[in-house]
């Protein structure tokens, strides 16, 4: 069975994860609109063996589908490289191409050696990740007050604006302790920032959404209430960024952002890019 | 102020987060062990303006240190990356080396165009990662059992070892709603499984854990408590084991497992991969 042109299948193959070759291959192929990919990721290729059942795979997707799969690797060891290019395919070899580019300019040969992630259970970075997404569940939701002097960052704003999954992506992928905290009604009525903050007012960012974005998401969790409403919405959002531009806290719209985007402003905004110095 | 040769500069130059480049860099460079390498992300370079500035640092860091900066980019605008290649510095162009090769394969010309990001925040491909989060959060624990029956995956093991940020990362990362649910005590007493699991016993999966390891995460956590003394911890991971044994659920050890190995194989296991299809 001959699929069209336009449908291809890609496969991922790692002796670790994939992760990285996945997540470039996304990168790479939302250049082209007009194909259909459908990916395959296949984690952990480690020996010969395992490349040579990788190879029986994408020969025969290549007979199904009557066109060359498009093959992404991130594998350091050569023979396993090598068997796995025996395939039928595109092959797109990540560190191929760039390792030795860096050989020649550093002076140095790499290790070649697999396992040698930055991802790896056994370092520092790490442990530090594990650490601050413990900190971050701990302190979500203006929760464990005692603990936000060891805060990276607080993230403040009202409810549903993106506060809990932001913490927890710049704490899974850079480690970094991010709290946050609820801007809510009575904080509106007091007319300032909850008095638990005001230590803290020099690593708070705040957060904020279209009203009609927010009543959306509220409306999911809680439909038909007055807290999703969009007056409601409309009025809290309002006095959440009226609060913060007093106090000249650093403010980012989350409406059409995804948490990579946001954690990547916060980061550069409030100075953690520190974090990602290795 | 000359450095060492062997200290190097590292700039991820990308019109998005450049998270993406970040990580793969990572991925390369952790091959060369005998250079220390200090990274500088440079996100959100999307105008000829922005990217004259980046060239003037770059310059100023090859100058400062006397020798080349290695600058990894992922830029989409010819006119922007041909600016910024300018610059003094060994540039591996991650979309240069593969976008060509996919064109001439897939015989279609890439959008180049900025913002195509797999990460956008109004794919619904971003919605089911955000309800994921949130899902996990919510079902974290054994919290909230009427939900079970919605899991994509239900995580099972002893307290601490590891299925709260595992379960956090398969939502983030690819939108697959993952719960957890503690094996306690009462469940080795009773010598079963806790019953509100018995209904979904296909999409349980174990995570076990040395018992000198879980010791220290424990004790960390509640110092000098029976909940974190050795005899303890090797109890309950024995019993955990024979349960998860007698039910021939599938089971890893995290001992020496980052959350990424762990998310992996655990799709891998439970056959979950269908989520990475785009």
């Amino acid at each position: 069975m001959n699929s069209s042109p336009l449908d291809r299948t890609v496969f991922i193959i790692s002796d670790g994860t994939g992760i990285t070759a996945e997540t470039f291959s996304h990168s790479v192929l939302s250049q082209f609109d007009s194909v259909s990919f459908k990916q395959v990721r296949m984690p952990f290729v480690d020996t010969v063996e395992k490349a040579d059942g990788v190879v029986g795979r994408i020969n025969r997707c290549a007979i199904d589908q009557g066109n060359k799969p498009i093959v992404f690797t991130t594998l350091v060891n050569s023979e396993i490289l090598s068997r796995v290019k025996t395939a039928d395919a595109l092959f797109l070899d990540l560190f191929g191409a760039f390792v030795e580019p860096l050989e020649q300019n550093l002076g140095v040969k790499s290790s070649h050696s697999i396992g040698k992630s930055h991802l790896s259970a056994s370092s520092i970075a790490y442990r530090n990740r594990i650490e601050a997404i413990n900190f971050s569940l701990a302190h979500d939701d203006g929760q464990f007050i005692k603990g936000l002097a060891q805060a990276d960052v607080i993230l403040i704003g009202v409810s549903r604006c993106g506060k809990t999954p932001t913490s927890l992506y710049l704490a899974m992928q850079y480690g970094i302790k991010a709290a946050n905290f609820p801007l809510i009604p009575e904080d509106f009525e007091r007319n300032t920032l909850p008095s638990t903050l005001v230590p803290h007012k020099h690593k708070l960012f705040g957060l904020t959404i279209q009203p009609e974005r927010l009543t959306e998401v509220r409306n999911e969790r809680r439909p038909d209430s007055v807290y999703s409403s969009l007056a409601q919405c409309r009025h809290e959002v309002a006095e959440a960024e009226r609060l913060m531009r007093r106090d000249s806290i650093p403010m980012l719209s989350t409406t059409t952002k995804s948490i990579e985007e946001i954690s990547t402003t916060v980061m550069q905004e409030v100075g953690l890019d520190k974090h990602s110095t290795y």
